[in-house]
């Protein structure tokens, strides 16, 4: 079995991969840290975990927090996981980390991620880039089966590069062109209460938000920039829609020769044709978040809008799920040389 | 392997049974019957389905249709079982029926229910009536475990017949004080569209409905009746609340005889200690719909009003669950005598 | 012109009144006060009021809060009105309370009310009491012409009063069957955030709460027996369902003798034929919480289940109109001795 | 009193204009028309209205539905209108259509609209255009004045065209950069029940639709290149949210030159100076949707990607009011030359 302990257990991103390894033919939960409901069981603040994992909630300080596994996942915001990763590779742990901490291989890449984000720009544990892998496995597969660390993407992030990468590495579009405009659900905020999530205050809101700059544009356009070999720059904006769990990002670029939709079908088609988890649909297609709630999918429409020469791609995903927590699995299993859809190939229930 | 057709295969309730035994061990679907979408694919109906179950769905008359299966689940409306049953049981199949067609095992006990609703009370296939069960494996088991035919609960009766039960059972209730005000999500209502159910007249309404009479209030009389060994009557009321998924039933009774929260709960823990799928919490559990949710749990919540000198249960289910598919599962499971969790044994995603 | 304060400006009970204040021919706000968003225009806090409402918010101690206006509005939680209320009443204001401070006239059942909710049991100013009225306008419209002091009812409690005070004042009922099953839309609990209000935690989550006693049980039963001039008990149950605006609450009672819905719709016409908000309708009726969101109504659904012979009463109103900020405002125009309706006789928006 | 008869009463955007009228100052409601529910009162199909409007509902040839008003509201679809509008006409009355009868002036440019959503390119009165007006008042405010027949904007177009037209007309950007990305509420598709609008199908559910094309596009592009004096064209993607009331648009241009917000700020205030529907706020202000519903507002809000060099404007209208009944009751108030904030001044009740 695999042993695993998960840092931050308690927020959505921590109890959405405990859901998983439950699940998991080969996991075995072994410890739970959290800075809250220390001593509880787990179940005691998820109820719906009653019998599942009443596993006590351990604090970071705990002797017993220190105890090896085979994988610790760090479901924590940035900062802490570049703290915590030398003593747990020290006991010969493998770690994915869900923050911006390990999403860079080279310190100055980190630096200015941190400067946009207000936050130091030295990494605390530098020798330690490098040996790290950027855990979109669609793109990196081999890097991440390879690494100990792996820097698990951004929800937004990994909607927009899987909606965006056949066509950048095709060259189809003009890289000063790309537009992101994506829509969340509320979940992606996570576990923390706030005015702007407060029920009366979200049920029939729309809106727009961070408009001065999200994290995740540096992700984006790195990877964007890796395919195509050439800069890539995009527009971002991120909406709150009230769901509670799903992304969905409209992504928009200028053809730099007309295309037709098959055509564009083809190459997306030919581009994930060894991914599991995705799933290239036409423009006709009556899809939407709902078909990949719950779920590792992420689900690809593609349209072209040949009045204007653009190409046009809406990606869906559970941003808790290929966002967050089942992408975390989908490393794992790579990482210990698993079929890299174990314990994540169910399709949800509908509706 | 166990072989299973599905007849309405393209409602929720057959959608609900059929994510069920795409990740049940030892079941393997065959074919799917449905009087819409003939010769479609059952994902292009269900897009989530997209690589889990690309079966065609076949007219009831289709001759593929009337090959053998182990297992029939007729997730169909009154009327359709007892016309089909004959045929399937000739076939050698078991068969799992999702209306009232098989609740009662008296002629003259459906002819009561059948007159409420107001349909034909002659019963087509009287003969069979005996040989069934009701399908509520907590009060159950063995019959469900010998039966060819089971009729699985109502929604409603299901949550308000667990939450009763151990009171029934145990005398602890008067018998004509029985209250049962009942809340549903609106997949209760099955995937036909209506006024009722449009979304911009579903968000922010809360409303009674079906004041003059419930249909599933027989099940529920009839299964406290024999519980207490005398008549029981109760007074129901069904609500709608804007969620997808739950239903959440307030039972009210005056007690005979004083009684605390502890006893209380020992009576009910006592009662589902062979039950798997029946958690019991004390009056201070901070739990709702959501934490059943995509579960076949019944979640009790017990209290007692001292100073009106009632019992008050709160039930919790998903009603397309442990109130449909996952109770049609469990009883299945049961029929093929294998350990009746197999396949259900899972928490939900939370949030 | 009626000039008016707000004490509480920035909870959903203020500006709740400040939106109708807005609207209403005949006032005009002077000065909001609260304890945060202090100097800020209350337009800064709730950006819909943009160019309707930009008077900056005071504090309590500021000296422009002192300055006397024609009515004082408390929207504030228990224990505040009652240590202001003497001050506000020297400068020549009338007062209308939303807390438990001023819903009673004699210091023991304040007292008993104090401490079912954990309150001291001593009210601050018990000489103010006597002259004070419980706001109900369709109960006690003359006492309410001539206070000085309105105690505005708890929002459940309106809700349930309406739904049975017909019943009670006609001895319809027995005294000691009587059940409160109440179903509250998010913003009852306010503005304040809090972990079980957070989105995610909340939409597909139905529950009850409060199962040890809720603090609204004391002027339902004091209203009742006053009209039934015999002690009434209740059993309440409070639940939360994913709604913003909106209380649902089914009222049960045995009835005393044989009644038919058309008798029973009878006793209540006759009762609310001189209150313009209550509307009375039969069992038949297809309107839920939507059809009085926004509006001062409350929309009761009369219904006789003879084989149990119980009254069922169901009763719809907008917890922040009919259960709040309209029934002070209703109350204001009744202490003006203007017609009952002024800036509230307005149907809401569908849907 | 200016008398109004509504064709098409019974749907949203009947019953919308109706609730507005009904607390207009000037207006009286004379008759309503309707194909459904011939006979009954309107509080019987909308019950908010008991009271309010209980005027019967008359077929289309019903001779009372002849007689002659003030005002004609046609809240019908394409093809409707331009049949009927002849005769209202002749009865002296002035007429404001929902559809895109009216949106256009030239029988070309209505017969290439026409084209595009797969109708009869031959408009039926092709005499009477040129005597409309585009109903968007904040552009066309002389020509709606003088009008006989006014065309209503479509829900979308009014989100974008506001958005978009200072930076159009001050020549800020680049005619081919323009990208509208347009997410609304689900009461954007009116009163009949679709399978994509089934509660269940859609909470939790976003989704973009039409991606072949969307019928609004040709009044945005007319609008936007009356604006510039050159040619505009704009990709637009249409999305649907789980809210019931809202247009969320999110506009991109890329700049000719530098900007700051501060100048793209002073753009838009100045050109909306004397628009009391428009508010235009920096990129930091924290609105939504949720703020402008139950009002007649558009909320602008200014920000630059300097990045990227683009222009972004999120817009916000609630789609059943300015987006559909308060514009066209904005433009009634300008027909009759009253202030076209009428009846329309109110700040909507939050949250």
């Amino acid at each position: 079995m695999i042993t695993v302990k998960i840092i931050g257990a308690t927020g959505y991103g921590g109890v959405g991969i405990i859901e998983l390894l439950l699940q998991h033919p080969e996991a075995r939960l072994v410890s739970l840290v959290a800075r809250e409901d220390i001593g509880q069981p787990l179940s005691a603040v998820y109820p719906h975990l009653t019998g599942f994992c009443d596993l006590p909630i351990l604090a970071p300080d705990d002797p017993a927090a220190a105890e090896p596994t085979d994988f610790v996942f760090y479901s924590t915001p940035d900062g802490v996981g570049m703290t915590r990763a030398r003593a747990d590779l020290a006991r010969g742990s493998k770690i994915i980390d869900y923050s911006g901490d390990f999403r860079f291989t080279a310190p100055e890449a980190y630096a200015d991620y941190a400067t946009r984000i207000g936050r130091n720009p030295v990494h605390a544990a530098p020798d330690l880039l490098g040996g790290n892998a950027y855990g979109l496995a669609e793109l990196h597969r081999e890097e991440i089966r390879n690494a100990r660390i792996v820097g698990n993407p951004g929800c937004f992030a990994t909607s927009c590069i899987l909606g965006l990468a056949p066509a950048a590495r095709a060259g189809l579009i003009d890289p000063t062109s790309i537009i992101c405009d994506c829509t969340t659900g509320v979940s992606g905020a996570g576990k923390k209460v706030a005015p702007t999530f407060h029920y009366p205050a979200r049920y029939e809101q729309l809106n727009a938000y961070k408009l001065a700059g999200h994290q995740h544009v540096c992700e984006v356009e790195r990877e964007l920039t890796l395919l195509a070999g050439r800069e890539m720059r995009i527009t971002f904006t991120a909406h709150v829609a009230p769901v509670c769990r799903g992304i969905m990002s409209t992504l928009y670029g200028t053809l730099n020769a007309p295309l037709t939709e098959d055509q564009a079908l083809d190459c997306y088609r030919a581009f994930y044709a060894g991914s599991p988890f995705v799933r290239v649909f036409p423009s006709t297609a009556a899809i939407g978040t709902l078909h990949v709630r719950g779920t590792n999918f992420c689900n690809l429409v593609v349209s072209v809008d040949s009045r204007t020469n653009r190409l046009r791609i809406v990606s869906y995903i559970d941003n808790l799920m290929k966002g967050q927590a089942g992408s975390a699995l989908q490393n794992m299993n790579l990482m210990c040389h698993c079929d890299e859809t174990l314990g994540l190939n169910r399709p949800g229930n509908y509706p």
